[in-house]
């Protein structure tokens, strides 16, 4: 019988180019199609939550497709696992109604972005962590994170050669936090759950709240810089690799 | 003027053969000596705190050396940088007195194991912490960690190959906690604190806690397999990829 099933994933995106398929290969969604074909021993096309750029990682990736499976459900992960390198693993997986759509019925989503302050940087957080050199103001980026929340035009959190019809998007909820502290070293987290996000939009808010942090920008200067909707000013676009998408709410 | 300097290392160690320099290369000590020497423009030797296994990692190893050095010496993490590849960085370098010796100066060393239960292994957690796919009892475990303390004859509890003359060893101190819990998924942290450890000691010791946490081993039959000297006895090596050199004290 032809199921719609639901997979949540976990990936080190480290060594692909994204989530999406790319005529020049090297996405999960082409890897793990390869892995359900071969389980299945048929074609499958998979349809993810959202696209990720290269290099960032996700601890639930949300997916569906159509399979006709005599395997249990339930099974298909450990099925899968001969079939997936070691940097994709697929944690769980359920059957959802066929009209179900991982990216259409994503109610919000959750990123979550990892950086740290260290005068060198840990060999045992590369592709995994921001790296930056010199200590950052705690409540400073704290208080720049609160600023997000709510709707807003995000036009100037948005980098150029995103496909969004409106850059409108409502942020749920922000919380940053000092996970760790020893010596000189510090790791920050930080949360963002939203209906929806633009391309980068993510990474220019936690370059934004970095920016917060060394003291270059005033937290209360982002309501004016969401007002301008002009991307110079706000801050850089930390990179892909501290980022992971955390979370799916359907 | 020639100074004795001792340097903190990071390192990431899957990519090598372990601490100590092999006719075959790949070690983390030929790697930094290389660096030191390019810095230095002269051949550099160190002596490191203790042999790391392949694959095992270190958050705080220590390495000293004699160099006739112009750069302040609290300058030399940065100045190495550019000559180290990212997964070994050098975190901090001070001056010590003539006689310093990284490994017989040492007093106790702490190593920390990371290990996860999961019905599928993580991505993100690969070469970082061993997969066990059931899941362990948190209290057994921690009762079998106790019967560690004190002093020994870790016979039972070392590989063949090692080069120690006696087989007695003073554990400090002993942790295991829970660090994180979600769903199926539990990340575990063993911390073991002593004066000296065998070849494989902390891995097999890891295993045999492991062993207990599955409920194959009753903890309160360690004093016996301690005393029975006999390595069938005790659990499997854990693996290498898990364990971290985490502090040693001088």
């Amino acid at each position: 019988m032809r199921t719609n099933i639901l997979l949540t994933l976990e990936y080190d995106g480290t060594a692909y180019c994204g989530w999406q398929a790319q005529p020049s290969g090297g996405s999960v969604q082409q890897r793990l199609e390869k892995a359900l074909s071969e389980l299945f021993q048929a074609p499958v096309s998979c349809i993810g939550c959202s696209r990720t750029d290269a290099g960032v990682h996700a601890l639930n990736y949300c997916v569906n497709f159509v399979a006709d499976t005599r395997i249990p459900i339930e099974n298909i992960p450990l099925a899968l696992l001969p079939f997936l390198p070691p940097d994709i693993s697929v944690k769980r997986a359920e059957a959802v109604p066929d009209d179900f759509h991982a990216q259409y019925r994503a109610r919000s989503k959750t990123y979550r972005y990892w950086f740290y302050t260290s005068p060198t940087p840990s060999p045992l957080l590369r592709c995994r962590a921001w790296h930056i050199q010199r200590p950052l103001q705690l409540t400073a980026m704290q208080e720049a994170a609160s600023f997000f929340l709510g709707e807003h035009d995000f036009d100037a959190f948005c980098a150029a050669g995103g496909t969004a019809k409106t850059t409108r998007r409502t942020i749920l909820h922000t919380e940053l936090q000092l996970l760790h502290q020893r010596d000189c070293f510090s790791l920050y987290q930080f949360e963002i759950r939203g209906t929806g996000f633009l391309y980068n939009m993510v990474r220019i808010i936690t370059g934004t709240l970095a920016a917060a942090g060394q003291g270059k920008l005033p937290p209360d200067r982002i309501p004016e810089i969401l007002r301008s909707g002009d991307r110079t000013k706000a801050g850089m676009t930390a990179p892909a690799h501290g980022l992971y998408l955390a979370q799916v709410y359907y």
